[in-house]
């Protein structure tokens, strides 16, 4: 019964076992996006603006910030980037870079309780990053990789993860505030990725009882029709206990793959979210379409 | 690495832990069918013969076939409605009838080794029907109910199937040859089907050590959107470990699933022939389609 509370100034988003599934929406990241890396670079946030209401009305309950130029201020990029999106959007978000200073300058603006992206099993990082998390009271995304990389032994994945979530308890930081990254890889290189998401994510809810989320579209990397992999791998991951990822919220076989699944997980009460999207007159398209017509309206507030 | 084999008199398909997952077409079924009923009843079995071409074009590596009509000859129709499918394609049969004569009389026309549909665990119908299936060495269904109907609590099911594939055992059935069906209930009037059916599967088949199969289009009964709730469903099913359905192959939000859940299990050596459904260039669609363009080509044949 895990549950890790995450908010704005105004709203709480519960990512836990028996709660709907959580879409962190991953657009505001400039990485592998030229023209966003290059706007915000000169200060130009407009982009950062549309893509932050945009995915908000397709239904993602939080989003995750980035602002990982190379050669620019990070830390004041992202402090910018994080009060703007909470001037146009009530959401939660989750504070996403690997420089601790640019961790700091968002918390040090954010209003609520966020979520920081990310530790790893990196001792280095953990001793800089987890008294961070605790000093603010936040929660953290916690990669199941170390010094040595990213293995690809799921065993050993496990132990970092749970090498995390005991020395984030050493710093005070509850388990439920610990939101573990199993690694996902693409599944066009290697086989056996979903498989070992799927076992992970299992272990880690059932043996450490932590919550699990993950950048899922990197699971569709290469493949023709990718939407409706990464679609079909969340519904995997539902089944297997997984409560969150970070995803982009805009693709009708995403969104509708994650609305089946918490269906079918029972985490949709009476189908309500379901027979609303589906069914819905006014929507223009009626029973039977696969295409979203405007925002979920599904809550997760608790 | 239970493996179920099942054949025609040429062709055998595995249902199997670690394989492809195997559709059993389920459209041959004269219930609910009021038109295929009354033709099938006056000798007339053109759509027969048309829907079995059709689901196997559609990639059904099986064809489940019944002809359970109130008031007629079913024995006689079952038998001459299988003799005609052999006849046209080369797929193998589920024999499937409530009625011991009509699924002897299937039995004695059929060629190969089929699959009968089914064995429930009432001790009368399992004196009936495992000598049956232990005679002619075919393969059977096992349907997790008794004399005391359908159990909502998923630990019954599981006692259930148990015992039958222990009665199986005693008429020298292997448990390779027990298919357990765990029974799925529709998801909009009991909100724990879709995790009772998952548990049940994992169960069965860590416990256990059989194989599954279901009729997965209950699943998603007056709901709106329906195939996409059954193809969500098969894909978390298939993350459960259920290698088998019997299901409508004609519908494109199921093969998508199936064939996407096949690639994330592992399933699909190299994502060939996800690249190839979707990538063919004289298919008409290219990446990006969701829509499937003609049969599945990828096999299961062993």
């Amino acid at each position: 019964m895990t549950e890790t509370v995450i908010s704005s100034a105004t709203k709480e988003v519960v990512i836990g076992f028996d709660r709907p599934f959580v879409m962190i929406g991953e657009r505001i990241n400039p990485t592998g996006r030229k023209l966003l890396a290059e706007e915000m670079k000169n200060g130009d946030f407009s982009r950062v603006q549309a893509d932050a209401i945009a995915q908000v009305e397709a239904g993602a309950q939080m989003l995750d910030v980035n602002a990982g130029i190379p050669l620019a201020d990070e830390p004041a990029l992202l402090a910018e980037a994080i009060k703007l999106v909470q001037s146009v959007t009530d959401v939660p978000l989750s504070i996403d870079s690997s420089i601790i200073e640019a961790l700091e300058a968002g918390i040090a603006v954010y209003q609520g309780k966020p979520l920081i992206n990310s530790v790893t099993g990196e001792n280095e990082v953990m001793e800089r990053v987890l008294p961070l998390v605790a000093k603010h009271g936040a929660a953290v995304v916690a990669i199941s990789n170390d010094e040595t990389g990213i293995s690809e032994d799921p065993d050993v994945r496990f132990e970092v993860a749970k090498k995390i979530v005991h020395a984030a308890a050493d710093h005070g930081i509850a388990r439920s505030d610990v939101v573990v990254d199993p690694l996902v890889m693409p599944i066009g290189a290697m086989g056996t990725a979903g498989r070992q998401v799927f076992a992970l994510v299992r272990r880690l809810r059932e043996e450490l009882g932590v919550n699990t989320t993950c950048g899922a579209s990197n699971v569709s990397f290469g493949l023709p029709n990718r939407h409706a992999i990464t679609g079909t791998f969340l519904s995997m991951a539902i089944a297997s206990g997984m409560p969150s990822a970070i995803i982009s919220p805009m693709h009708a076989e995403v969104q509708t793959a994650i609305m089946a699944a918490d269906v079918l997980a029972g985490h949709d009460q009476d189908c309500r979210s379901w027979i609303q999207e589906y069914r819905d007159p006014n929507a223009g398209g009626g029973e039977g379409g696969a295409r979203r017509r405007g925002g979920r309206r599904r809550g997760n507030a608790s």
